[in-house]
């Protein structure tokens, strides 16, 4: 494929443009078959592309005369078609790039994406996904927040999307797909998670599922696929964040007050670079909204060139791979309203 | 207080009745004003028992016909009069002791503490507790999982029974309290949590609560009573666990692959023996039921005998200091009921 176009919201995140045209650079390179739509403050760009010749050549940059703040609400910004990110997003619409890459707001970007861009026919809700480490590879994880609520309908849907995804993004073959919950047993949890259980297992969903999942199995690689609701995958998420920097805090600051400690430094030090490498944020970098016509992926507001570069990378990649599409057909050999009835019936 | 007496389910947990009376045997050395009530088969109870002729004084042993089996369900053992859990919740019911601690099947424990117990008066549910480490010391976080679903008066409740927990058991004279969330803002999560947020600040609860906390702030110490309903709880609390033990692991694997490091090990013995023993979960064992007109505790059920003295050691503490009676007087001073009926008039 030559013409694979993404589009870039150059003013969002802490350090842009320059931190997301540096960005760009660096995936420039490993994408040579990617060119870029890049939406911003022209005064403000120009000069930071003038920097990276061989990134200018692929990229065209469209004025934006605003930007979407990151203390501006979604319901403020989302119907200025003045902004950069509202620009960015409605490229992909009118078919001018495949996808849509922001450090911005991520409630703004969510709500702009999911207006302009609309969701996929029969799918009900988009859904927020990430891909994390585990300790033998790497998962995929959704919702992250898009839907505080979802019925048993939004999770089959997203168990399907998560599964595609899984497959064009990890490679793996057949994904095992598990939904999240608190127990093992046929009967814990919510209702609308033990229909899903019921609703996937009986679909024509052509799926590896392995039933429930608790948290704490995770980290232990036991599914390649996790879906939840975005209020409980948005905990289990920041929760996993949270508790990771927190080990690696307690340990340094131990390591710090003491002399021994300090001395053995050196021999570990290999060791802590590749466990800080194994799970350095930048390299999981891009939330992707799917279920949408287009894809749209939050990078890190906080992140640097590396780590931009990955959201961007994985954008394209999902892209080549006509990830839209397959979920498109695979809703249409599903039919979830349809099923939802039959479980209602058989639940009550 | 010299009669403070705590009922023993003996039968409980992987090893028991030997862990528990091991246990129970460091728990009688810490707390010499503490006599125990002993529910178990006498025929395996009483040789142990015996080897521990300083606990032997100050336990009276009961005889339980049968036992709750981890995999028993809830509902196929509540009404069981003749097992050892039964008779040892029952004996808090009919004032022979004040507390209950169990290693036994979490389902069953709460499901007989529930009925035979009973709620105290006003409180709505009971919930699960546990105190956990933060960088900087211990904080209280429910409900861990009694609860699936909550109301906002639940989440108002165990924000006043978890502002009293970490008075009694952690010693903080003015806790800070917060309702675990997606985000700071005061609109997001759900509507329950902002019905709650809004209720604990509306109510006579003189409580210092400081509005919404996300899952990864935590560790960070911010607060010291965190309140979920059961679901959520549940999957913060297992996130948390499986992710310091895989960050834990990960390092472990690492230096296990490295010549470098393992001659490293011994100058960092002494921090890794220290992080260890701050985050040791046998120190942070015993789960309280709270909210019932009695103290019930949950042992893990792997935990070993200094776990389960630390799980025995909680109880009596919170006894001590009258746990149960002053959750009762607080309910008295604020009508929840009342106050839902003027969240709903100014909600919507």
């Amino acid at each position: 494929m030559n013409n694979l176009v993404i589009s870039i919201d150059a003013m969002g995140g802490d350090n842009s443009p320059r931190v997301v045209i540096e960005g760009l650079a660096l995936a420039a390179k490993k994408n040579p078959d990617t060119k870029f739509l890049l939406f911003g403050d022209e005064a403000k760009v120009l000069p930071i592309l003038n920097e990276y010749p061989a990134l200018k050549k692929v990229c065209s940059v469209h004025h934006a005369p605003e930007m979407v703040h990151n203390e501006d609400k979604p319901t403020a910004v989302i119907r200025n078609r003045n902004t950069s990110m509202y620009m960015a997003i409605d490229a992909v619409r009118r078919g001018e790039a495949s996808a849509v890459v922001s450090a911005g707001n991520t409630g703004a970007l969510m709500a702009i994406s999911k207006m302009v861009l609309k969701t996929i026919q029969k799918i009900h809700r988009p859904a927020i996904v990430s891909i994390m480490p585990h300790r033998f590879g790497r998962y995929v994880m959704l919702d992250l927040g898009a839907n505080t609520e979802c019925s048993s309908i939004n999770l089959a849907e997203f168990a399907m999307m998560g599964d595609i995804l899984a497959k064009h993004a990890l490679g793996i073959e057949r994904p095992r797909v598990a939904l999240l919950n608190i127990g093992a047993e046929e009967m814990k949890g919510k209702e609308e998670i033990r229909q899903a259980a019921h609703m996937i297992k009986n679909s024509r969903m052509n799926i590896d599922f392995i039933g429930y999942i608790e948290p704490h199995e995770i980290p232990e690689g036991r599914a390649d696929v996790i879906v939840a609701d975005g209020f409980t995958g948005n905990i289990a998420l920041k929760s996993i964040e949270g508790t990771a920097k927190l080990v690696v805090r307690i340990l340094k600051d131990n390591i710090k007050k003491s002399f021994l400690a300090k001395l053995g430094i050196p021999f570990l030090l290999g060791v802590m670079l590749r466990v800080k490498k194994t799970m350095d944020p930048r390299l999981y970098n891009g939330a992707m909204f799917v279920g949408l016509n287009g894809l749209s992926v939050k990078s890190h507001g906080g992140t640097d060139a590396l780590g931009f570069s990955v959201a961007v990378s994985n954008a394209a990649k999902l892209v080549r791979q006509n990830f839209v599409a397959t979920i498109r057909e695979e809703v249409e050999k599903v039919d979830l309203d349809e099923l939802s009835q039959e479980v209602i019936y058989e639940v009550y």
